[in-house]
């Protein structure tokens, strides 16, 4: 066997300067996509496979980025996940994942100093979690996605959710409705604040008051979407229209009209938020407001690769719009 | 400061030995659980956090499994995939995720020559894919989870899918069902393989056989299900019955029957496979063979952690139950 091929020897079989052949190695983003491509192909024909451990001793890159995600068998989350791990891969960088329902705040301290990963994809973030501040404080390029902190001096990707709800607002407005039920989640962070202050502004601006009676707090799954549709749809005036902040409790909501035999959208409108592949199915056929999910993740890799290679480059908030995506569960066309 | 604790100083402090801390720190199986958390509670008071790269190099260990998968956007799937995640979390280990639609197979070969993982949990082996053949023959240990391949000198952990499959057809076939539909999906591996011929044994022990026209050969999607259904249920004689290979199916199936207009179960039943969390929904109230997720889990995890300690131990295949689970997509309780 032949000597390993040096840098030099591959930057000369590829046309280009020592320092691009490091820079695709280090996946820095500044190499433009052909250019990427030829090099990769040369370490390929030249059997060139760097020893990770080796390489990440002495450059301090894994190519790994840790993702942190709660709730993965929800259908939203899940679409999330998904295409993480379809961006990341398409520029060679992997993924640990973490989901942090299940490992400890004290594990993820741990993970943190021991520098496993290049960057962290923060996709859960409230309020109350230290998880961000942690990330932070290690020093480690963190982005965060979906799930935004306001002032919080960190590159974050966020979908307009004060504008989806308010869309929404104002489509059942519109559509005439005044007996409306929400179905709320518990302000952890802004997506659950901005899907509800975007929704009441638009009833507000319409002069719609929600009753006390029409509106119901609850947690994340299925089963309490199914339980506050009961609770609402029993009433001796039930709302016409109930707007809730997930698909997930959507399809709750869906079903639990379902087994009280209420038809929607003829009795009752529903409508979601993140427009899952689930909400498209004839069993839901939700109306949602989107999420642009592939644009959130594309923006936010991009972003944490230029962290990366630029840890002082200035902090950047992305805010992608949320259009209201309409379908049978209720009966108008929007405005 | 003082000077980091050796592992001199952790053992006595912890009241074990020297060895024992070590296989601790490398997630050895074999120390006891209480020992386990005796000596993780010493480290923490002590702060010990060892540089994860400088012990990986030393120890050849990263205390990182690599997890093979496809479609997690699949209900099954997902399920699978946050189960992995609390079993590894569990017991001290991460994992890295790779979604074999995404990660072509030059890049998991680069992987599995980088040495990343301790070991491999591999999903979604079929015949005709490379990838555990790579992953035996890279020397890493390798287990595989819900999907065998028969005669592979590999750890196994599946369902028992040609019972579980066998069951649903007697419960089809001792209801009175003649005219019965099969959803059927390629054998790319032993579990569709072993899902549509227990169900036809079944059926042959009874003495009905499925007719040509009433069998459709499918792919994954949803949309495939119900394209399926569209096509068996405007037949002249339709069937009174379909089973299919997973619950997604299942749904697909479901959704085609409702926007046709055939009532589920009044005029056909509907058999999934999986019994995942949305087969409980009153969308779907599907009846379903239930796979053991958490044990196929559980007790590959531990397979896994025994094969990274003793590489020369014998191969085992475990094939677990799997129950029938009936619901209002089908009619009868079972006999």
């Amino acid at each position: 066997m032949s000597r390993p091929p040096t840098s030099r020897d591959l930057a000369r079989l590829a046309g280009v300067s020592q320092a691009t052949v490091s820079r695709v190695l280090t996946n820095n983003p500044k190499v433009n996509p052909e250019t990427r491509a030829r090099v990769l192909q040369v370490l390929k024909e030249a059997n060139y496979t760097p020893n990770a451990l080796a390489r990440a001793m002495k450059t301090g890159r894994t190519d790994t980025i840790g993702v942190f995600m709660t709730r993965v068998t929800s259908p939203f989350h899940a679409e999330l996940l998904d295409e993480i791990g379809r961006v990341l891969s398409s520029v060679g960088l992997h993924m640990i994942l973490w989901n942090i329902e299940h490992d400890p705040e004290e594990s993820v301290s741990r993970v943190l100093q021991q520098r496993l990963v290049d960057g962290f994809l923060l996709t859960s973030a409230t309020y109350d979690s230290t998880l961000h501040t942690m990330a932070l404080e290690s020093g480690t390029p963190t982005v965060l996605l979906h799930r935004g902190i306001d002032g919080l001096d960190c590159d974050q990707v966020v979908g307009d959710n004060w504008q989806g709800a308010y869309d929404a607002g104002r489509y059942l407005a519109e559509a005439g409705h005044t007996e409306i039920g929400l179905v709320r989640l518990e302000h952890t962070g802004n997506t659950s604040r901005d899907r509800e202050n975007g929704f009441r502004a638009a009833l507000d601006e319409a002069g719609v008051k929600i009753k006390a009676r029409n509106i119901v707090t609850v947690g994340v799954p299925h089963a309490d979407g199914h339980a506050a549709a009961q609770k609402l749809l029993s009433q001796k005036k039930p709302p016409t229209a109930i707007y809730t902040m997930t698909d997930l409790l959507a399809f709750g909501i869906l079903d639990g009209a379902r087994a009280l035999g209420v038809t929607v959208p003829d009795d009752v409108w529903v409508i979601g938020y993140d427009n899952t592949d689930l909400a498209a199915w004839e069993s839901f056929d939700l109306t949602s407001v989107a999420q642009p999910i592939h644009a959130i993740v594309e923006t936010g890799v991009d972003l944490l690769r230029q962290r990366i290679v630029d840890p002082d480059r200035p902090t950047e908030i992305v805010t992608l719009p949320c259009p209201l995506v309409v379908r049978g569960s209720t009966a108008n066309t929007p405005a």
